[in-house]
């Protein structure tokens, strides 16, 4: 199957010890598949079918009461034109959260 | 000119008052242009002139050694499935930060 450029950007909410819980367990869901370009969002090149399991994957992370989570999916990922401009954190993305 | 889809997403550093200061002025330019779906996403249906537009306003106001700022244009909206799963918790976007 063809390869799409998957975004996916999640709002977890850590306002509860559970809710970071939430957080990192949806990023490390993505970190397995994907490439991390900002705290909260991720970019993918998967077919449909990595897609729907990774859809599933993280719904059974976050808690749809709280949470907001959006995929969105490109099919033709020639026809996307991405602008990136700034630094990228990554150094920060995994430590404590301090709140 | 067509409308595209346009995605907007940013990380401003918010350790300092100037960062969240950053991150308030980022926000305005996006809200008065397209729809706010998460914390730091929002989506435009806008042209390419308009496209251009946007880019350029924020790039005023983001620090680009200590932000990363990214924009997805689609230029045929028709092609890309979004999904949305979950709250969406608008009423914390606006009040100050506690960091």
């Amino acid at each position: 199957m063809t390869a799409m450029l998957v975004i996916v950007c999640y709002d977890v909410n850590t306002e509860t010890a559970a809710g970071r819980r939430r957080l990192r367990r949806v990023a490390k869901v993505c970190e397995g598949v994907g490439q991390r370009v900002q705290k909260s969002v991720f970019e993918f090149q998967i077919n449909l079918m990595q897609f729907e399991e990774l859809e599933r994957r993280l719904l059974a992370e976050v808690d749809l009461t709280q949470d907001n989570l959006r995929l969105y999916r490109l099919p033709d990922s020639r026809g996307a034109e991405v602008r990136e401009h700034g630094t990228f954190r990554a150094t920060d993305f995994d430590g404590p959260l301090v709140l």
